[in-house]
């Protein structure tokens, strides 16, 4: 079940990630490679960090596959019909959910400490897009704009809470999967964003 | 003999590097830097995702001494003597077709399924061009031009096709090497290049 | 001793990132992140590029909560006190030091060839501060400005140099961080930069 969540998120992911690519006028191998850095890419830093080794896509290639075959019907499918945008943020958040919760639960496998946990699910749902920004020339859209990694941040803290308080198995991941859907949405719905500052500084 | 190519490649590479710093104005310093990122940044990221460990220039510091002597002789160089372009981009598409076929290898050694194979292939060709880059600032040249890792991915999917049809052990590489070489070839003089797409969402 | 010193520098250097990523517009999402990643990202890819698995911060995670901690200070205090930029530089040169020895010993203690320990010890100083800027969106300052890798890769020489001499175990880490100290001090109270070169090729 997860399994199947997860490669849906992966799948929205890689959508995200082509159309960021298509409007820097990127080719149709671009759009891939960049659909999958922007799919897998979270998870990858986080298997590095941890030293899982190889990393999560290396031992089972339907990450890959996936990501290819979204970003290639994105390529194809994005000249002929336009999908409201919405739509997209709302599956985008689904996957935001899926990946920090995953995120979460692989840290703590590998006996990772319980910061560390709720870093490595921020980092899966969000280093991707990070480094899909990067590589298209932008500044990371989310550590600027509307709250974003913050809702998986929260997520991530209430999924670690919840696994030391002794839930049952099925419970953190419910529940913090549900904290940063409701987080996400909300922060669409009202564009809520973090306050940001200026540096009197240098 | 597959060793020595592929320090002629690092070397190359590293000259392209050079190049493409000294066009953003780096001190000989940065130049030195992007020129070595060039040059083994692919295969770094390749041993990081397959978990080969440390990564190759660790265990034969050879690449890294190649990399910093041909970042140095182009600085020097380079304000004397004119390389025609063409000369650098028919050794850039060698460089290309040897690390294609050292990716491929290197995987295959770690037994890695036959896709990542033919991922790692093209990452070893073209990962360090695309960090290359992103630290000068721009939106990575091969995502966006003429025909590049497309090349790279053409011949490792045929390295791999080859290998696993039994070929004997000088086949794949040399066919594959042969095949990037040719395709990138083309691709320069008919400056034949991927379709692009302009999306209508978001 | 060196453990204080350590967290010192990675006080300073998140200070250094949270400054760059407020003048970007970040949120204080976005500050926290890019503050905690020029103060522990080179020495996470040095981890990375050694093997040394998992991450030091993994391992211990007063890293992170310094580098958060010390982001957060930044973001409240900077509206409201105005740091002279020169402090800053001077403890920024002292983090630079300090890094540079860490990463060195990190190194020899994998028993890395002593060309690898010096590049290292040369990461581990400035990578975090290229992966700030690449985060900003900027070509990365410490390729292009005054001396300052520079400063570090001397410091990594002479580190080498004097622990293969066989120095008594206290006085290399001691003359490489002087080394560090006063050739970056010395480039920023007169300015010195390497010389750049324009390419006429291509």
């Amino acid at each position: 079940m997860m399994y199947f969540l997860d490669l849906f998120g992966t799948a929205v992911f890689a959508v995200t990630g082509s159309l960021a690519a298509a409007r820097k006028r990127l080719d149709v191998f671009g759009v891939m490679v960049v659909a999958t850095v922007t799919a897998i890419g979270g998870g990858t830093i986080r298997d590095l960090i941890l030293g899982v080794r190889p990393v999560f896509w290396v031992k089972d290639t339907n990450y890959v596959i996936v990501s290819v075959v979204a970003a290639l019907v994105t390529f194809v499918a994005a000249e002929r019909y336009k999908m409201p945008g919405s739509v997209l943020l709302v599956f985008d958040a689904f996957g935001l959910a899926v990946f920090t919760v995953i995120g979460c639960e692989v840290a703590l496998r590998e006996s990772a400490p319980l910061l560390i946990a709720v870093i490595t699910g921020t980092m899966t749902g969000s280093a991707g897009g990070v480094v899909r920004d990067v590589l298209c020339g932008d500044v990371p859209l989310i550590l600027r704009k509307e709250i974003y990694a913050t809702a998986s941040l929260l997520g991530g803290v209430v999924f670690v809470a919840a696994r030391s308080a002794g839930a049952p198995a099925w419970f953190p991941g419910c529940v913090a999967g549900l904290v940063v859907l409701v987080v996400r949405l909300a922060a669409i719905k009202w564009s809520l964003s973090l306050p940001r500052f200026i540096a009197r500084n240098r």
